[in-house]
């Protein structure tokens, strides 16, 4: 699998500005990354810039910090699909899974995936804050709630996603629950670890610096 | 003044309990706060948990990147009134102010604001990725819509509230928008300071400790 179409290409800065959402947008078409993810204000902008290309757009709901009510993430999220969000990474209540209750993180997640009608759903759980315990109790919570992917990470918490966190996703996941990592993974040589781990999405913001090092000794016209 | 009646009490970590809430409102009753500032997730059991007390509930929207649509920060705001928050912290559109476009910052707080039907509403500009001229145009927007608050910083951001910040914003602001210094507040000195210059409450995770320091010399008993 060419490790192109795994890339979620990602600015979710606060300060990004239409210009910065042009450029990430021409590298998307330019590379033919999967998508890209954006912020909420941007999705409509970037569902323009992309009409002529296949590549999706993929937009967060209550992030980065997970913190806001199911409704407020529901409203968000329909928000999103009507705005043309194709894909949809929602950060779970950290909280509430602190607070071992489970059955609100699984009413959440099954709110927001009632409310975007079949399009992708990734649940993010922020392992940076979770003990293997806990990031093995929402792995289940992702099978029993048939989303399509679980995500290590938003980006803005202490740090992205490591091995450790994925091998306690894969002893706990289903057989059609993907992962999707992300946070800081910077290297094409991080890249072809989680794949070997069988990671099928990347969200990271360096993917032309990763294409660019795995393409360093091929012939590929980019 | 007493400097306790200046805190918003904080704790907006993505990772917070139930216990950490409960902490935080225990010590907002003792040293009597301002308010104690929550996540959304957070703002009903807040309330419930300072119902015999003066100390308010503050709570944030569209936090901390700012990068939700108007539409969004609208739900949600109203939704966090409903479940009984006393103050609005909200985020404006960074990406937007970075763009120029000051009509959108200028809708989205006049859009909040008449959400709220009269609470007091905070308007957090996130210093650290602004430029002088950025700061002085967004306070002026800020006088324009007649909001209780201009607000330096999210405490996420690359710093928090600095002297420099604060001076703009009084070059710029008209008699009545007051200020709220947060961010990385962490001293009883750093308060005084902001005090000097006219600051009327303080975003701090660190208030016991200010309260700790500012009567390390006095009688009161806490």
């Amino acid at each position: 699998m060419e490790i192109n179409s795994l890339i979620d290409h990602t600015n979710l800065n606060a300060s990004a500005s239409l210009l910065d959402i042009k450029k990430l947008c021409d590298e998307a078409i330019k590379y033919h990354f999967a998508s890209v993810c954006v912020n909420p204000i941007y999705v409509k902008t970037a569902k323009e810039l992309l009409k002529n290309s296949t590549v999706l757009v993929t937009t967060t709901i209550g992030f980065p910090l997970g913190a806001s009510t199911i409704e407020a993430k529901e409203f968000e999220a329909i928000d999103a699909i009507n705005n043309g969000a194709d894909e949809i990474d929602m950060v779970i209540s950290i909280g509430a899974l602190k607070n071992n209750d489970l059955d609100y993180v699984k009413k959440e997640i099954e709110t927001i995936r009632d409310a975007i009608d079949g399009h992708t759903l990734k649940v993010i759980i922020e392992t940076c804050y979770l003990t293997d315990k806990e990031i093995a109790s929402v792995t289940k919570i992702c099978n029993e709630t048939f989303v399509n992917f679980i995500k290590t990470s938003t980006g803005f918490g202490t740090r992205g996603a490591n091995i450790h966190d994925i091998e306690i996703i894969n002893e706990n996941k289903n057989d059609i629950l993907e992962i999707k990592a992300s946070g800081g993974i910077k290297t094409f040589k991080e890249v072809e670890q989680f794949m070997s781990m069988g990671v099928t999405r990347i969200g990271t913001s360096h993917g032309v610096d990763i294409m660019n090092e795995s393409c360093g000794e091929c012939d590929h016209e980019h």
